[in-house]
C-alpha cells in the first residue's frame, strides 16, 4: 500500500480489494498447488482427471471452503467456488483450468484459478461485500492432450450440446472422457450439482501470455483485445516415388520440390503480410517413402495460419488455393481445411475497464502502462465470450516460453495480475 | 536365325553363340527363380540370406550342374558357375546377385545370373569352346536392405580387407552377416571353397535399367558408358521450438522456414544445372517436434545428388557451404558429407565391343541402334571395375520402375540383352 492510496479517504471497494492482495498467500498458494503432479525439474504433470488431478480438485475444494465459499459442480466435472453477494443476480466469473499438458508448468491455467480464490481472500479480509456474487472456476480439460479437443469444460459450459460427443473420447488407455468425468464427480460427491450453462453476468480470465510480447515491451501487464482466428489446413503433395540414381530430373514428379516450391511462396506472402501480423507455421511434415535415395512420392504438410483480422486469414486462403492449383504440374495437389476459428473480440467497456484497473496497480508499482495484445492461444474465455461479456489479462512468460518445466513469470507480475484481476471483478460484481 | 546369318558361311564363335539364345528357356528360367519368393502381385520378396534366399541358391547351383558348370563359393558366400575354357587364364565373369529388396521385382539382379547361365546353355547347344573359362556369379546381398551397405559381395571379392566389418553388421532381428554368411556355406558344404580377389580377365554386368532413359528413347539395349558419381548429405536446421499462436513472426526462430528456404534454392540450383545431369533429390526429412501448432525447432533433411562428372559435385558442394553460411542468421544450420563415391567410367574398348554386341542383336530385330547412357544406381560392376576392365548393358525398364512388384521388361527385350551378352562374352573369353 502506497502513501498516496493511505491518504486517500474516498478510496473505492475495488481499490481497497486491489491493495488487499496479499502477494506471500499468492505465492504460497501457487506452490502448494504445484505440489500436485510436481516434477523434480520444476514443471508440474497433473493432466485432467488423472488421480494427481482429482487430488487437487479436493485440495481446491478445501481452500475455496475455508474461505467461505460455496462449491459446486456440473455434469463436465468444472468446479465453482462462490462467494455470496448481496443479490441473486447473475454472479461475475473468474478463473481458468487445473490442468496441465503432459509436461507443464506450475502457472499455466492455476495461475488464473489461485488469483481467483486469493481476490475472495482479500474480499474477506478487507470486510467487502459485492452487489453480485463473485465465482472462480477450475474448468475440466482445458489442455486436450489426455482427451482431444481442449476446453472440453468451458465449451460444453456454454453450449452443452456438445457434452454427449466429448463423453465418447477416448485417452490413450481407452478409457472415455465420460468415465472419467463421472470418476471425478464421484471423487466429490459432497459437493452439490448444478447445471451447465447458467446466465453469468460477465466473466474475466487472468493467464500468463504464454508468448513473448509483454516481456519484450517491458510491460508487467496485458490487456487481451481479443483472440487471433485462426485455421489450419493440410496440404498433400502426390508425385510419384523413384529411385534417386536413375531417374532424370525432367521425368521426375517430385512431391517434395512442389511442397518445397509452396512453402517458400506461403513464408514470402506472410512476409509479405507482416504489417498485419499474419503468424504461419508449417508444423508437421509427413514424407514417404522418407528414404535418402528414394524421390519424395507424398509430402504432407500443415499449415496453421493466425491472425485477430479474419479478412486476412481469407485472402491467406485464397492464395493458398492459387499456388496450389499453380503447381498442378508438379504433381496432384490440394489442400483441406480441418480446422477453423473465427477471432474474439473482447468487448470495449470490459477493456476499458481493465485498463484503468492496470493502470492503477502498474503505477503503483512504478511498473508503467499495460500493453494491449491479443491472444495467439486459445483460451477457456474464448468459449465464454460467447456467453457473456468476457475478458482476459496477462501477464508476462519468461522468454515466451510455456507448455514447459522451464515455464516462469516474475513473482512481482503474478502480484500486479491478481491486483488488477481484483480491481476488475469488484467493479463488475458492483454493476 | 535369320536367313541373313544362316548364309553366312564366316560366321563367327561371338555370332553363333548370339544366334543360339533360346528366348523360351530364357523366360522359363525368369519364371522359375521368381517363384523362390514369389508374391500374388508379381513381385519376390528373397532377401539376402534368408530361407527363400539359400532355396534359390540351391536352384541355382543344380540348374548350372546339370549344364554341366564348376560350382565354387567363397568366404562371402557368393556362388560361381563355371565353364570350362580350353586354358588356365584367368576368366571371363558374367552376373549379377540373386537377393531382392523386401518387396522386389523379378528381374533386378536375378536377369543378369540368369542371363549368364543362358549363354552357357547356348555355348553347350552350339559346340563352342572358348579359349578362358566363362563365370557366372551370384553376388551376395547387393541390395543392402537386410544387411547395409550393399554390395557387400562383390565389393568384398575386390577387396576381402572389407570382410571383417561387414561379418559383424546386424539386420532387424540382432542376427550378424557373418552368421547368416555361414549358415549359407554350411547349407552348400558340398559346394567347394575359393579364396576372393581371384584374377579375373573382363566382367560384364547385364542388368535392366531401372530407370526410364531407355524406354523413352525407345532403345531395346543401352551401353553403359559409366556409373554417376554420388554424394549424400544431411542438412541440419536447429531453431527454437515454440507456440504457432503466441509467438510473433518476428521473435521465431524457425527450423523449418531455414529449411525451405535452403531446399528451394538447391533446386533453383540444380534446374540450372539440367545440361551437366545433376540429380538431386532431398528425400529423407525429420521435423522436431512435428506438431500442428508448434514452431518446428529442428528440421533434418538428406541430399542425394549424382552426376557423372565429379566437377560438377564439387562445384554443387561449395555451393551448398555458401548457401547454408547464408542463411546462419536463421538458426544453426550445418551440413555433413556422410557418403561419397567418385565416378565409374568403364574402358573404351569394352564399351566399343559391347556396342558391336548390341549392333548386332538390335539390328537383326529391327530394333535399331542401342543407345548410350550413363547408370545412376549403384550395381556390383562397380566395384568389379577396381579389380579388372568392366562394363554393363542395360535392358528397359517399363514406366522406369524397380524396387517394385511392378517391375517388368518386355521379353523381347529380355531376349536381345541376353543375345548381345553372349557376344560380348565369347569375344572376351577368346582374347
Amino acid at each position: 500500500m502506497t502513501n498516496q492510496t493511505m491518504q486517500d479517504a474516498s478510496i473505492s471497494p475495488a481499490e481497497k480489494t486491489q491493495d488487499s492482495i496479499n502477494n506471500e498467500r499468492l505465492q504460497n498458494a501457487i506452490a502448494a498447488l504445484a505440489a500436485f503432479g510436481g516434477r523434480d525439474d520444476g514443471g508440474v504433470a497433473r493432466e485432467t482427471l488423472t488421480q494427481i488431478d482429482l487430488d487437487a480438485r479436493r485440495h481446491l475444494i478445501a481452500t475455496a471452503r475455508a474461505l467461505g465459499c460455496e462449491v459446486e459442480t456440473d455434469d463436465c466435472a468444472n468446479l465453482f467456488f462462490r462467494r455470496l453477494g448481496t443479490t441473486d443476480l447473475p454472479p461475475v466469473l473468474t478463473g481458468s483450468h487445473a490442468d496441465t499438458q503432459p509436461v507443464g508448468g506450475k502457472l499455466d491455467g492455476a495461475y488464473g484459478v489461485l488469483a481467483g480464490l486469493e481476490v475472495i481472500a482479500a474480499l474477506n479480509d478487507a470486510g467487502i461485500t459485492t452487489r453480485r456474487a463473485i465465482e472462480v472456476v477450475a474448468w475440466t480439460n482445458e489442455e486436450g492432450s489426455r482427451f482431444g479437443p481442449g476446453a472440453m469444460g468451458s465449451s460444453a459450459f456454454v453450449d452443452p450440446s456438445r457434452l454427449p460427443a466429448y463423453r465418447e473420447v477416448r485417452d490413450g488407455d481407452n478409457i472415455t472422457f465420460g468415465e472419467a468425468v463421472d470418476a471425478a464427480l464421484l471423487a466429490s460427491a459432497d459437493v452439490s450439482r448444478r447445471p451447465l450453462a447458467l446466465p453469468i453476468a460477465s466473466c474475466v480470465e487472468l493467464h500468463i501470455e504464454q508468448g513473448p510480447v509483454l516481456e519484450r515491451a517491458h510491460a508487467a501487464l496485458g490487456v487481451v483485445t481479443g483472440i487471433q482466428s485462426v485455421r489450419w489446413y493440410k496440404v498433400e503433395c502426390i508425385g510419384m516415388a523413384a529411385h534417386a540414381g536413375t531417374t532424370p530430373m525432367d521425368e521426375r514428379s517430385d512431391a517434395m520440390m512442389a511442397a518445397v516450391a509452396i512453402a517458400q511462396q506461403l513464408y514470402v506472402y506472410a512476409a509479405k503480410q507482416a504489417a498485419s501480423n499474419l503468424r504461419l507455421t508449417l508444423g508437421r511434415w509427413q514424407v514417404g517413402p522418407n528414404s535418402v535415395n528414394t524421390i519424395p512420392g507424398k509430402v504432407d504438410f500443415t499449415i496453421d495460419v493466425r491472425c485477430v483480422d479474419a479478412d486476412v486469414l481469407e485472402r491467406f486462403e485464397q492464395f493458398l488455393a492459387e499456388i496450389t492449383t499453380s503447381h498442378q504440374w508438379r504433381g496432384n495437389i490440394s489442400f483441406d481445411c480441418f480446422f477453423s476459428r473465427p477471432p474474439t473480440h473482447f468487448p470495449a467497456d470490459m477493456l476499458s475497464l481493465i485498463e484503468r484497473a492496470c493502470m492503477r496497480a502498474g503505477h503503483q508499482a512504478k511498473r508503467g502502462d499495460p500493453q494491449k495484445l491479443t491472444s495467439g492461444a486459445f483460451h477457456d474465455a474464448m468459449y465464454l465470450a460467447e456467453h457473456c461479456p468476457t475478458a482476459m489479462i496477462f501477464v508476462p512468460s519468461k522468454g515466451g516460453i510455456s507448455h514447459n518445466a522451464a515455464e516462469e513469470t516474475a513473482p512481482e507480475d503474478l502480484y500486479l495480475g491478481v491486483q488488477a484481476l481484483a480491481y476488475t471483478l469488484v467493479e463488475l460484481a458492483n454493476r
